[in-house]
């Protein structure tokens, strides 16, 4: 049986709102709010303010991550929604940040990662014990 | 002139060495050292371990991001280089992780993001003042 760890949405989002996606805080709000629509959990939020303008955004989840680049100057987003397991439900996600970004046009590719044939049903990563986090500054 | 803002590199490693890649300090050690071969800006690294096994890592660099999901049970690795300006070498960063988890198969997807058609060279993202980093644990 062919299946896929995981599931990749790669967004571009175009003619999106200079200021919002110039804001750290509404950028990262953003992203926290579209992990929790989604029903992933988030492990840990990395938020990454260039100056003048330019936000890098990564959100660690326990179902692999959400990211977003964003280039104000240009009214551009790279958006990465990386998920595994089949509860989470990253459509909304995505619809979301269309709408908090106010993206005007986007488009989506959308990868299936990992695909194993295996003759059992592939089980997502498990949680069944301590989890782990580390987090280091380099600046 | 159409440019792209960004490279970004989707690479699916199969048949790696399963204890490398469930080891978090063998995992974080090759990301760090595959950004510094890249040169790129390292900003902030976050590793999250799962119980019994799987790695997530992500490296926030100055230039995007470096990522990588593992399941150590399938010897497999989801790989992301995702990088911005034309000074990154991401093709050295891949080879000394596909050796780095003794990968013997892999397949790599190159995508350009952020395609712009302007009149003018495109600059990458400044870095000519102050860099405001945040941290957050969610646990």
């Amino acid at each position: 049986m062919v299946q896929s760890l995981g599931n990749h949405l790669i967004v571009e989002m175009y003619d999106c709102h200079s200021e919002l996606i110039n804001d750290r805080h509404s950028v990262e709000n953003a992203m926290i709010e579209a992990v929790r629509i989604s029903g992933a959990k988030m492990v840990q939020s990395v938020i990454h303010q260039f100056n003048p303008h330019g936000i890098s955004g990564v959100i660690v989840i326990e179902e692999s991550h959400f990211s977003v680049h964003t280039w104000p100057e240009y009214g551009y987003c790279a958006l990465d929604i990386f998920t595994c397991g089949d509860e989470i439900d990253y459509y909304s996600a995505l619809q979301y940040l269309k709408d908090a970004f106010m993206a005007k046009n986007l488009s989506v590719t959308e990868m299936k990662r990992g695909m194993l044939n295996l003759p059992v049903k592939l089980l997502h990563k498990p949680n069944t014990g301590e989890i782990q986090n580390e987090k280091r500054m380099y600046n």
